[in-house]
């Protein structure tokens, strides 16, 4: 697995019920997986010696009066590295096991020649690694159709790359075993085993930044799609007499509420062109008309998307984050009012959690997914 | 399993394999299943001497010239009943284990009394068992939102129905196992195991007829969703200053796109009150301009909640089926048009297959997810 213990299918289960629910006693652990004491305690010993697994010390008594020891894994056992690739930036992360951020930084990309980056990747490892232990493993994550079990990134539109065997490289480079994932996937993945998505069966992250994103688990996996990308939400047709995107879409859901079309439509209507995203919002929270319109039908465009996600896939939930969902602050009732005038008639509006995006979190769904990829496979 | 058998997760593997993509040689069937010879062997033994398993008497010769027995479900080993309830009929058939129907039949519902139609469906499946061997499962498929592993109807519109334990009710009355599940996944399961969809790891199953529908198969597992329906196409933001659905919303889908609606609009362009669907779409393909118009603009807005499926789920395949899926071959240009329009700018169009409608389709497909439910159990 992450340091070479060969893992059955059974300490699997045992080791990602435990990092993603644990602490739990051994009697929750054997009732969650479907097990008897003896199986477990033959599944875990293995893990234990090896050290993933800790005994708590401290433990509530149990109905005999013996103190129970809960299991849990040991977020320090291993370390993991996240790296997003943008533009032209790079942000990375070292975690612990449970993608607690242990140490942080970003670089400018210099250039968008592969050895360049590739090389900038070897660098900013080396240093989060520092002199101590290895991470065991580092994950990539960038817009395009990347996924998960292959290494080559088939299309990348920002950095301009076709077929680029990253994951071979950065692994030859760097020395660990590397995996390569679609960026709003590799943040699903971390709502699924460290968010809000913990003990949900199916639900969405929709993300709103400079893009719309979307990502999906449905029946506790996440949908890869079969090479064709998944939760292409962007370009949803809204209103068809909105404005137009950069493609040319009039009022399709990225031409309402990506962070660059509110930008542009309040510091046009305003005739500001100084006004970054930011300022946009900060009018609109202090009630400027314009300001406030363009915000709320955002949040319109937004409650569509959310709405027709759920109708089309019955989620549970739907997580709404990314750089600007601070902007549902000014919108939250008229993302309200269109995430029900379009959930369908027959069903009840799908929950909806707010989650604050911090900077570092992209990097972090990175370092989630190629755990997730560690020690479940390709079927991760 | 089906009469009795105790099917170990093996066996079920094995015969589900050699159910949907049989006959198999014992090395294919071994190498599709990753399972050792010897290991089949004893899987498919039991399987074998209780008849549900048969080897085909001539095969081809294999590579040491010794003729190869590929293995076979016997289809003729137990038999399936599937019902389908509308508002006013219920459609009934009994296949063989692979689906094929055996016979048919169809009765006017005489009331929305529960006690009624579990009367009606008790003497249609004695008539359609006959006096030979009762079939091993019920399947029943309705509107609404009933779900697989729960005998309980928790709401069907067209029957005015709440928290009907319908499952429990006609099992008790028939003596047989009863599997009660929404008609569009019912369907989507015959098309998982027995048509289009076969070997695809993910596909939709869009219906167009009295209204529109959609299953989604998403990593080899049929959708059930979280209570809240799956598949919810019907009412998707088409066009806002289209014509009015029934519920009010102006230019959803259904409004451009179900029979009902393609109904209403050309018998009333054309002031002619007394055309059927079939009569409008017969104009439309001799070229009446109104006609036509109506049926492009019905297959506009298909083609844009097919992209929309395909963008939001990434899947492989979309089927396109239902009572009034013959509107295809006079709209088949606006639909290719709108899928290519509202897919998404970096992917390509969901490949996508016409099934032609028949008759007892929907009673076929309660049979198949009965035959599946009784099979996989819950996480059918």
């Amino acid at each position: 697995m992450l340091s070479g213990t060969q893992l059955s299918d059974g300490m699997r289960s045992v080791f990602v019920e435990l990092l993603v629910h644990g602490p739990l006693s051994r009697a929750e652990a054997a009732r969650r997986l479907d097990l008897s004491p003896s199986a477990l305690t033959k599944l875990t010993k293995p893990l234990l010696e090896s050290g993933f697994l800790l005994r708590q010390p401290v433990g509530d008594r149990g109905a005999l009066g013996r103190p129970s020891q809960p299991l849990a894994v040991d977020p320090s056992r291993a370390a993991l590295i996240g790296i997003k690739l943008t533009e032209d930036e790079l942000f990375a992360v070292r975690t612990d096991l449970r993608a607690e951020t242990q140490s942080e930084l970003r670089r400018p990309l210099a250039s968008h020649d592969v050895d360049d980056i590739v090389t900038c990747i070897r660098e900013v490892v080396r240093e989060l690694n520092g002199p101590g232990t290895a991470a065991a493993v580092v994950g990539i994550s960038l817009a395009g159709t990347a996924s998960g079990g292959d290494p080559v990134v088939p299309t990348s539109p920002f950095l301009g790359w076709r077929n680029v065997p990253l994951g071979n490289l950065v692994a030859e480079a760097t020395g660990i075993p590397t995996v390569v994932e679609n960026d709003v996937r590799a943040l699903t993945a971390a709502q699924q085993w460290f968010g809000a998505g913990v003990g949900r069966s199916s639900f969405a992250l929709v993300t709103v930044g400079a893009g719309l994103g979307c990502g999906l688990v449905i029946g506790d996996r996440l949908v890869r799609g079969a090479g064709r990308g998944t939760g292409l939400v962007g370009h949803m047709a809204i209103h068809d007499s909105g404005p137009l995107c950069e493609m040319g879409h009039r009022g399709c859901a990225r031409a309402y509420a990506s962070s660059a079309a509110i930008r542009r439509a309040v510091s046009g209507i305003l005739d500001r062109p100084e006004l970054t995203f930011e300022a946009c919002l900060a009018l609109a929270a202090e009630g400027q008309p314009a300001a406030r319109r363009i915000f709320e039908d955002a949040g319109r465009a937004l409650g569509q998307v959310v709405a027709t996600v759920a109708n089309i896939t019955g989620l549970e939930l739907v997580i709404l984050s990314g750089e600007a969902v601070a902007m549902y602050d000014v919108c939250a009732d008229a993302f309200d009012a269109a995430l029900a005038a379009h959930t369908h008639w027959t069903s009840t509006p799908v929950d909806v959690v707010i989650k604050p995006f911090t900077f570092n979190e992209w990097a972090r769904g990175a370092a989630v997914i190629a755990l997730q990829h560690r020690i479940l496979g390709s079927g991760a």
